[in-house]
């Protein structure tokens, strides 16, 4: 195998890219190599050598404790639990959440294998015995394993004394009722809330 | 910007890959360091050091000339020109021909302000002037820009006596009619074999 095929073969495990769209890629760096070949090669050294996970939250970043752990400005007191940096990644987007986070680091599943020593519960557990945290937040895909996941952390969260709350089910904004599965439905007209 | 969103951006000007796939890929690399990251960054590396545009075709291989170039049993008679290395690398993977290539770099196009200058012609032009080469297959897109630039170099090609062809069109393989567009259909027509 020569360079090419064995870049376009690595290529291809990247999520979203299959073997037609790595050669594509592949074939795209090559006509642009000052431009994008070479910066690309800087970015994942730069990201391979520098970027590291946060020995508190979870999160991605160049330094650890992270730069969301190390900010003074946030409070503390809140701890939102996703399950992925890409998810807490989506919450700082909207860039209303000003406390502290803790990544699971994916969530529960019988079918995949995932029990709770695979996943940092016993961290989170640590970080609210103290009790300096008096809410935490279950910010977890409304998926069967994500709300089992919910559940499971709400009971070993228990005994701490803490408000534990979950993200809002109900009607996506710019959703059409008639396009909304039943189960959206049923929970949005639960939750309705005083117009 | 830190490391990581810099890599992100780099990342989503690959084709195929916007801002939202672009954040899952690197997610994913930051997963998989030791399985992906590292083997991607060792890739990447290889192919900006070794691989280069060879200078007779315009293949891209570790070596100039490229091994197909290299390749006496290979047919020096029979010159394919395509309009890029993607191409080439198609008709590769079918296995059928057995002559070399020409590399023309993109096909004519008012749109873009791409002329003769631009692409690779000249030099396709010097390697038939010594008389070696007896077929000139025009292996381009069935596009009005890939028809336009098939025209253009049969036309530059005339005063040297060869054998000019192009692909056949017509119907493709596993193809309903029903799904055909009317193009394809009236030169499958027109293109008609004995059965």
């Amino acid at each position: 195998m020569n360079e090419i095929e064995k870049l376009i073969q690595i290529m291809g495990r990247l999520p979203g890219l299959g073997p037609r769209s790595a050669r594509r890629a592949v074939l795209h760096l090559m006509k642009k190599r000052e431009a994008l070949l070479q910066p690309l090669i800087g970015a994942l050294g730069d990201v391979s050598a520098n970027v590291r996970t946060c020995g508190t939250c979870g999160n991605l970043d160049a330094t650890d404790p992270c730069a969301i752990c190390r900010d003074a400005g946030r409070d503390g007191a809140m701890l939102c639990v996703v399950a992925d940096v890409g998810d807490l990644w989506a919450l700082e987007r909207i860039g209303t959440y000003k406390g502290r986070y803790h990544v699971l680091g994916g969530v529960l599943s019988a079918l995949d294998g995932i029990g709770p020593e695979q996943l940092s519960i016993a961290p989170l557990l640590r970080r609210v015995e103290d009790g300096s945290v008096r809410e935490v937040i279950l910010a977890l895909g409304a998926t069967v394993d994500g709300q089992t996941t919910a559940h499971y952390l709400a009971d070993r969260l228990q005994p701490f004394n803490l408000a534990i709350s979950r993200l809002a089910h109900g009607v996506p904004v710019g959703g059409e009722l008639d396009y909304l599965d039943d189960g959206t439905l049923i929970q949005a007209m639960k939750a309705r809330q005083k117009f």
